[in-house]
């Protein structure tokens, strides 16, 4: 099972150290630079930092995407380049962050979870991802290759859309609405599997499902770790106090909140589905024991005298007067008779049956 | 059972997408108008939107009703008429919206969700409303044909109550109170099985009561998941900031304010009083079991040692003096009516019977 | 048992509809006029409000309280000597607001709930009370006849305390103080019976508790739903913001106030101690089925092994050597004692008994 | 068991009514007086209220306390001394308020309650203690005689610590202080009894220990009650307001104020811990519970059916062909031995022994 | 098991007495200075307050650590040489307060606890670590002497990082920095053992684990005394309201903030984890009741009328006709098997195997 915990060991090393700590250490570090305005698109697959001319001041918009972070080198480049602030790329390497939205005057910066269920698995996993708003540009630092926006992608090669027409501070929330669009898809599935369950549980409670349950709270715990701060860290973007989120993005952030709000209360309602589904089973499983509990009672109840009154005419005294009475027999069956008759009435009394 | 979670599913499309996404992908797609002042009444009740003249600068008050989302050219040519931004246009297509109220400068954008039970069925189940309020006009949004809008629009044919001489604000208040209304004749449909299940579990706790328990729980989540965001809808209403709700009509949104607050109310007192009938079921069981608990016991601990006697002098051992002692057989009586009484007398202390 | 939830039904009629949709449908309406300053008192027990006289404008304070809200007539004659908005009318006449304060310029109007124990139950009822305070008058509505003001109107008649000397904000203080007292005294009552239930939990947790705890519950449900709203509303008296209440009369609203929050307090303590005592009772029931589980396992595993044993030379087979030999008996209990003691010893490790 | 409500009785009397409520109804009223300052203290231990001269306009310091409120005349003297409001005498003779701080310009209002442990009991009791801080007075009420501020008077005589050379301001904060020490000593006492039932628990989960855990529950919704609104009133004073509390109080008060945080939260942390052990105790229960049913059910499941086995052949019937068969006892043992070694072989697999 | 109250205990003393209330009252006291700039690096490691020259004149920044609180002289030296009120100067000897930060115009005071694991224990213990930052200077001071600042004086001395070039405030975000890691490092190994409890409840939920829970959980408890208002205090230093806080400092600070957010956010999620596995054990240890249960409801169902049946015919009455007759041990066996049968079906039916 997945680590729910993960905090940063970075003992004894001064803040600002920049060493990726994540798991990915094996992974190549990749820049893909897409440059693009209203008429023109350039993308460079394979680029270098170095690529990245001055297009800052140009009208066009440069997204660049990172993709691996072990390269400390180009760490150190891309915060030349944009005057970052030690203690930023220091958050982007280490990647436990919770969701977070700064800003430096210069440029914003904003720290998301982007989940993704890995191929074989049916786990959700996360990833950070890092975004760097300047002006005119927009830096992505993602742990790993593969990521959910190949849709905007597409925009952006095709001009589908209005992707073209605005600045980097759309592009940010494009992105950030791929990635929330996401977190839908992944809801999508897990409440299936709840609804799943909860039509199981209410069919037939059983005990295979009481791990799954276990599970599946867990996974909604820790989706909820990614999602809560995420509500401060949109909220901030949508009050758009920064220079540098232009006007009309200004309802499209509104929107983002909006989807953001919308993830947390189906998270909040699965939880209490959840709950309610595991309130349902111990209930039925209380239910079941009083049920397995009365039919033992009623047997043994009914039985167990019945078995001591022939228990007694099994001995083998000598003097038993019954035994040579003639009528014994007969009397003995309604003695018997009589008994169970008496415990039958009792029990429905009781209401038991 | 009916989805609790319902995600928007727009993967991949680009932000501002016109495409509907409720259920209701079969409904036609009808335009009402109704045109009134304080004089006289125009009703088209299959308009067109062409049929919408510039009535926004006559001082009458149109009222356009569209029910049915398929028709994308129908919703972009009311986009067009009340320049109302994509992404408006894009939320009352994608009916899954959480309640909310966008001031929009030129008009006011509310979702609400209007519940209704569907003919044969006794699950509550929701559609989304979406109204935009503009200068002398108020359109709304239905997924399919039926509201609860009925007296609303009598009263407006027969100038009855005060709707005719008021303005557009007000018919957006009339229309909310009626949906508000609907809110509190479900609440008491919902309040009423609850009581039933009540009297049921003090009357007699039974099996049968755990599931509608439940599936009560489940509605009151589903309820919910409308109500508490309309708290903040309504209570934007009633602060009235935007130009469009005029002075006359405050009084009647706070009043409005007032009823949400009282519904939420209600369905938290539900859910407390149906957390109570669990725990009173839960309790009433572990009573029950208790109680069959002591009979067994009991049953069990007076005859198993009688039974072990009773045994005993049903061997078969060649040298058993007592068999052939003539007052065996009574002595054997005799220590039965002991050892019950002993038991008997064990159990009183305890205070088990 | 009374209903919780009591939601208003007045659909498909227009805001501001006055109907009387309480329970008290036969209640005739009955004005009384109680006219006093310093130095005289007039008081018409069956007035009309003819008789109320332009004494708004006279130096002496008028409290018309009106019983049984069934005849409209006089309910507008009320709203237009007041001039009272429609939907205070509705409200007023709608028996199931909650508490609140609304600040009309011209006069401030308050609904709060009184309690009240009807002659020959046990279960708590509440009527709605509104108080409508205008320049030197103060109207009281009751849904019936008989309330918890005696107390004032003695002090009225009789000079006693500074009622006279002080004006209608006084009076709609003094009055919500006897409101409040009774509250403590109906929690005085109840207080009485949780301690009562605690007391016999303790020495002997039973059955017929369970169903007395439910209900205790349930009575503090509805009395929190009549307490909880009563804080912000005569909080917002105690901040005194309308011109109608005196400076002289806010320390007297802010004591007000505190006994407010004192019996907020009170519920919530009580439900805590209704929580701890049905936790205390699960406990004691959890641990008294384990006795009874222990008792009944001590029984059945030292005799159940010792049955079969006597069972075994029971049997009838011809061959069966231990039969024929002497000392088998005297062996035989020599097993069943060695049986017994190997068990005793056994569960006195497991400390059971 | 104490009662946790004591709501005040004063039914029908009008407010600012000078009686005293609470239970020591038969104890004396006696004024003490200490008159201090940098150089002398005068100290009268059964001082009248005449002796109190105009020692407001002195340089130096009194502090009267008064123990016993059953002399309304004495109150009624200290009222017009020190122009204090009918109601906050009221306040001071009903002795359950709870802890608040009301600022009346000339004189500050201060109720809290002291804790104490009468003698041969073990249950913590409260008392109510009002303070009147005005210009260079104080005066203190207590219900009994008997208090915590035997330090504090010996600082004042013997000139120990700053007291003398600080204004009437400190010796509250001193008094106070006074208090919340007493009510840290206690927590200690309470604190030790927790670790106490926490041990017996971990040790040896018994039955004996659910009430002691229940009362202890309830003595801290006792104290709870008591210290919660402590914070705001003592919030009140650290926020010095008033002209009468000086500048070099300041630091005193934020230290007070400190402590009583502390309080709240060693309250809250001891009910998280009861919590905890109840928790506990519930699942030691349960695992209790299912290791007797465990033994139970091994024991019959292995001898029941052997039992049976061993009745057949306690049968009487002419023609049972086994009976004759010479080695039928053997293969009676084998088949029993075999049974035996089935069933203990299904148990490890389901991992019960 | 360690204390989770620690009370401080001074009854009856003044305030502001300068005893050491903590539990190292053996612990000698020793002062450490360090005293550097960026160029040079002064380092007295048995110092002594006298070798503190005005340093806070110099431009050099000089942090005393003083360990072992006994030293009353010591401490009011310091209290005379930077001018700390007599109430800090107890704060910092009663080591068990809460952390909190207070601003002294002149420093600033800042109490938080740092978590240690003694050698040849599991358990985490805390000490108080109390902060005077003054202009050039920090003050600190220990319990005990061993603490987590070895990699901060290696970074001073080796002049690695930013700290030789920045300010006391620095100095102060890297001792805090520091201390938040270790928080961390502690974290870390709670979540190791929570998720190894995880595990093995998963596999075998076992009664072994059930007091490793409740020791976790009260672990946790104890850490989050120490946690949740460590929020407030590295708020303040966030806010940097105090101008002894350098601009630059700010957004080191602002990532310390982070980090107590995280750690507190890591705290609640282990507490979530817990409440979710002790869940599952409850649920495991019914759903095992209740498995044990069915199959002793099965086993005694089966054969106790089965033995019932062969204890019939044992009986030794002399006229029972069925003993005679040939056919009869067969048709019992054709009795028992069509029982049996029954039996099977029955509990088939139920679901019970």
């Amino acid at each position: 099972m997945k680590r729910l915990f993960t905090v940063s060991a970075k003992h004894g090393q001064p803040p600002g150290t920049m060493v990726y700590t994540g798991q990915r250490t094996d992974e190549p570090t990749r820049i893909t630079l897409i440059d693009y305005g209203p008429d023109a698109v350039v993308e460079k697959s394979d680029a270098r930092l170095g690529d990245y001319a001055p297009c800052r001041e140009s009208g066009t918009v440069s997204w660049i995407n990172i993709d691996g972070l072990n390269d400390t080198a180009v760490m150190e480049s891309v915060g030349n380049l944009f005057g970052i602030h030690p203690l930023v790329l220091e958050d982007i390497l280490h990647t436990t962050q919770r969701p977070k939205l700064e800003d430096h005057a210069d440029y914003l910066f904003l720290v998301v979870r982007m989940l993704y269920v890995p191929a074989g698995s049916s786990e959700v996993q996360s990833e950070q991802l890092s975004f760097i708003l300047a002006k005119n540009c927009l830096v992505t630092f993602q742990e790993r290759a593969g990521d959910v926006f190949d849709g905007v992608r597409d925009r952006i090669r095709n001009n589908h859309g209005r992707v073209r027409k605005m600045g980097a501070d759309y592009l940010l929330y494009a992105l950030m609405d791929a990635i929330i669009d996401n977190y839908f898809a992944i809801m999508e599935t897990i409440g299936e599997k709840i609804e799943a369950i909860e039509q199981s549980m209410l069919e037939n409670p059983d005990a295979v499902l009481l791990n799954q349950l276990y599970r599946m709270k867990r996974e909604l715990l820790y989706i909820r770790k990614s999602t809560w701060p995420l509500r401060e860290a949109v909220g901030g973007l949508e009050r758009g106090e920064s220079a540098l989120l232009g006007k009309k993005t200004a309802p499209f952030l509104r929107d983002l909140y909006d989807h953001t709000i919308q993830v947390i209360d189906t998270v909040e309602t699965f939880r209490d589905m959840l709950g309610g589904v595991q309130e349902l089973y111990l209930s039925s499983m209380g239910q079941k024991t009083n049920q397995v509990m009365q039919v033992l009672t009623i047997i043994a109840t009914i039985f167990i005298p019945l078995t001591f009154v022939a228990g007694i005419y099994g001995m083998n005294f000598e003097y038993m007067p019954e035994l040579q009475w003639k009528y014994s027999y007969a009397a003995f069956w309604a003695l018997i008779l009589l008994l169970t008759l008496g415990m039958v009435v009792f029990f429905r009394r009781r209401k038991w049956f």
